[in-house]
């Protein structure tokens, strides 16, 4: 089915063997995308003044709660309006000159150079899920995961060429106890990717080790100046942001590296229900922490982020795919190329408890969408399922070859040999076919996308080759890439001394953990 | 699961009791798709002019062979230039001339006039699939069709809110001999929906006999300046039309009816491996029978069409959902609205052998391109797996809704209680819910879509259920709605004109079928 299947078998074992497979698998990092295909862009000039304005009046009359009294004082000495102890009022001109020092691009460095990625304006990035509190596994089974399972999602994350990221906690190791798990994370994100990464965010203290571990793997010099981890922050929306939320991002935005402001939007629940509304709420939100980051450290990187779904008013869950959600997703790009922020949103997001049909449709609806809006940080890019719930092997890789696929659109129409193939029609003439034809042997390579996951074969030679449906071939293709691993290389100096601070750190803090009951 | 299921039993037997639950599902059909939703058009004014120029020197210096010489006699006529018996040479200013005389928009009549849609422009149909030699039926078994299986598609299509047409031969009537079909499924078409229909182009002579039943079902004088009937005519890329596709065209277009003018598009294998050369020659075969509907009759309406696919080099198989599909259907949008005519592409395509996540995954690629190049007709919108091989009754009712949800989508964002909304926000403040607010109350329903087959529940609450993937659910929703199917009326003198006009042609078409041994 795939290119490594097909790979003659060699006698030849080790390195030298498995180098031989993997020129057939082609696991070389594509770079950053650089977005040439128009976007979508539902609202005008009058529109998107409109949402601005809205926002702002939110943002001075009903205000935002920061539940941190750090974030007060800090507010308070930026000359912010607090009401009610907590609730900060911002006028809509410091909010104006705040967000003006947030870079629009910047190089997201990795530990490997060949991997740094020109970040935001017309660049997206592809970065696999995180969060998930249980796996489908090799075996398509559900269960929690370990330490080793996330180690496999990084090495996978590491191969995959659209993926440009190893993220953190793309599972939760539930073989550890919840106090030391970041750590652990974070050191297998570094060690089986030179990819760029994530970093935690759990816990103020957790984001300052993460930020330790950095300075030991890059130089805490080099981080003054360059960006080399990003952290998630989520609001609790409506208007509220938390002192969990608040001291992480000051962890990262003090060592000037960027913090993902993200609404978390439950649209109809936590928004009113209304596509324009909730975009002007998500928007004072994100506003509000991106001009905090600032108050924190003026010129640091920071990013507009989101989570979007929208609620069934008849169960409460949250739904993704929707159309309010594709149109939300365009009109936030909108609103971030406006304040010339980079921005994030999430891909391949879905509620199906399988990797049936219902996930098909979803990621895909979800990716077109948020490739058309024209995202920077396309975060949850590969395996979410399940509302997030599970992280999925076979999912994983087919979305990493999506993502692979919409790079492709989203590069637009490539025009380089457009005389030398009308010269072709010219040859071929009618009723002719062009498969022999010298320009079609030089460029069906790169010409016509062929999908390794997808099977478009005779359901007769689909039959004789075992019948097998996408999630038992991706699966195949998963446990090969796996064989076929190769870790890059770490310093050694650098190695150890991550490992000690792990080991430091592990014996200060206590290895008490209540939540790792449920593993 | 869905409303149906959900209603309460009701001991009452007979038609007021369907209609009862009826009331529940909705299968009131949406009107035509008006498109508010900005388009992807990636093309700039010079590189549409390249595109058109190119074409049109294909059109003189490569020439487009008319396989038929009723149609050579025709371009004789019209002062084309023909050499070697068959290749009609087009000046590009004749082009011009004779494509000038197509509507850009008509009505598209059905028999229920409220099922009337307005064509062309900023509107789009959606049309099932047709031409499956195989479906997988109510339990997913997948066999030969009968013509019971399709009036249940074409009871489903009349039923599905977002599907504007029963189509033809949504699957192949196999127990029916290949020279009496086109008969039988005209009038399963015509009896079981009164939404619009699609008319067969098998032969010349088949498509007269639509043409008849047509008049019998509209009135011939009506047809004359109405269309009521459209009709597919595939092109053999490259550059060549036969003579059963002409012959067709010709019976649609001398009844004013409009012909889909279809150049079958399998890139690399019949075009250049080249987007926008493909393009190029696609363009120039579309024009040139766009053309000839002109030469045949003046002012007739006529749609610019295309089947795309890109061919993977490994197996010769056609691929969908691939990105260079959707580049070629945004530039095709682009042509046809440069030339003012409507234009048809197809939705839903894929490869998959099962309702697997491959196929969700390839039909939610294709639709959200489709939509965002702005088709008018958008064919194969249910149903369509395996290349076109089967019609999946499962995929046929989780396609239409995705095309529900892809309307909303293109429907684009709605600013009518925009500041309502925003007063729900002060109201709300900081920490609260919008759940039980008064305007989440009224407008809950409209504000976002909650697709019916799609489960979001958590995964305790699915395994309660039965743990029952889309497959599955989507299968017992269109059991349930085949048993509250209520036919829509037709005239009885119109029934029994067209059930003696079909019994007629089958004394004087001999039963002969050579095909029908597949079956």
């Amino acid at each position: 089915m795939n290119a490594i299947e097909e790979a003659p078998r060699t006698r030849r074992g080790g390195r030298g063997a498995r180098r031989e497979i993997r020129t057939a698998i082609d696991t070389k990092m594509l770079p950053a995308l650089k977005r040439r295909l128009p976007l979508v862009e539902p609202m005008d000039g009058d529109q998107i003044a409109r949402i601005d304005d809205a926002s702002m009046a939110i943002l001075e009359d009903v205000g935002v709660v920061f539940r941190d009294p750090q974030a007060i004082a800090d507010w308070r000495a930026a000359g912010a309006d607090i009401r009610d102890d907590d609730r900060v009022h911002l006028d809509r001109n410091l909010v104006r000159e705040l967000i003006a020092s947030i870079p629009e691009s910047f190089t997201y460095h990795a530990r490997n150079s060949a991997n740094n990625l020109p970040f935001g304006k017309d660049h997206s990035i592809f970065v696999p899920m995180t969060g998930a509190p249980y796996l489908r596994d090799l075996d398509d089974k559900r269960r929690g995961p370990t330490l080793d399972d996330l180690a496999n999602f990084h090495k996978l994350a590491h191969m995959l060429p659209a993926l440009h990221s190893s993220a953190h906690h793309i599972v939760e190791p539930m073989d550890h106890v919840v106090a030391h798990r970041h750590l652990r994370i974070t050191y297998s994100s570094m060690k089986h990717s030179d990819k760029t990464f994530m970093g935690m965010t759990t816990s103020p203290k957790n984001a300052e080790d993460v930020m330790e571990m950095c300075a030991i793997l890059f130089g805490a010099d080099f981080m003054e100046d360059h960006p080399v981890v990003t952290g998630n922050c989520n609001g609790n929306s409506p208007l509220v942001w938390d002192e969990v939320m608040l001291g992480a991002m000051r962890a990262f935005c003090r060592r000037n590296q960027p913090v993902l402001c993200s609404p978390f939007v439950l649209g109809g629940a936590n928004t009113p229900a209304s596509t324009a509304a909730a975009v002007a709420q998500l928007n004072a939100e994100a506003l509000s922490a991106l001009a905090y980051t600032q108050v924190v450290r003026k010129g640091c990187p920071a990013i507009y982020g989101h989570y979007l779904s929208t609620v069934s008013m008849k169960s409460g869950a949250p739904m993704a795919g929707t159309p309010e959600i594709s149109l939300m997703n365009f009109m936030i790009g909108q609103m971030a190329r406006y304040y010339r922020i980079p921005w994030r949103t999430s891909n391949t997001l879905g509620g199906a408890k399988t990797f049936d049909a219902q996930a098909g449709y979803e990621s895909a609806s979800t990716m077109m969408a948020t490739l058309m809006a024209g995202a920077n940080y396309i975060w949850h890019s590969a395996g979410w399922n399940e509302a997030g719930m599970h992280c999925s092997m076979a999912k994983f890789v087919v979305d990493a070859e999506q993502c692979a696929m919409g790079y492709r659109m989203a590069e637009g129409v490539k025009w380089d040999d457009f005389d030398e193939a009308l010269a072709a029609v010219r040859d071929i003439g009618p009723g002719g076919h062009y498969l022999g034809h010298p320009h079609t042997q030089a460029r069906f390579q790169e010409a016509f996308f062929m999908p390794e996951l997808f099977d478009n074969n005779s359901i007769e030679q689909w039959m004789a080759e075992g019948s097998h449906e996408i999630t038992e071939r991706a699966l195949n293709h998963a446990r090969n890439l796996l064989k076929n691993y190769e870790e890059p290389r770490l310093d050694e100096g650098v190695d150890e001394a991550l490992r000690d601070y792990i080991a430091r750190r592990e014996r200060e803090i206590p290895a008490v953990d209540a939540l790792n009951d449920e593993y």
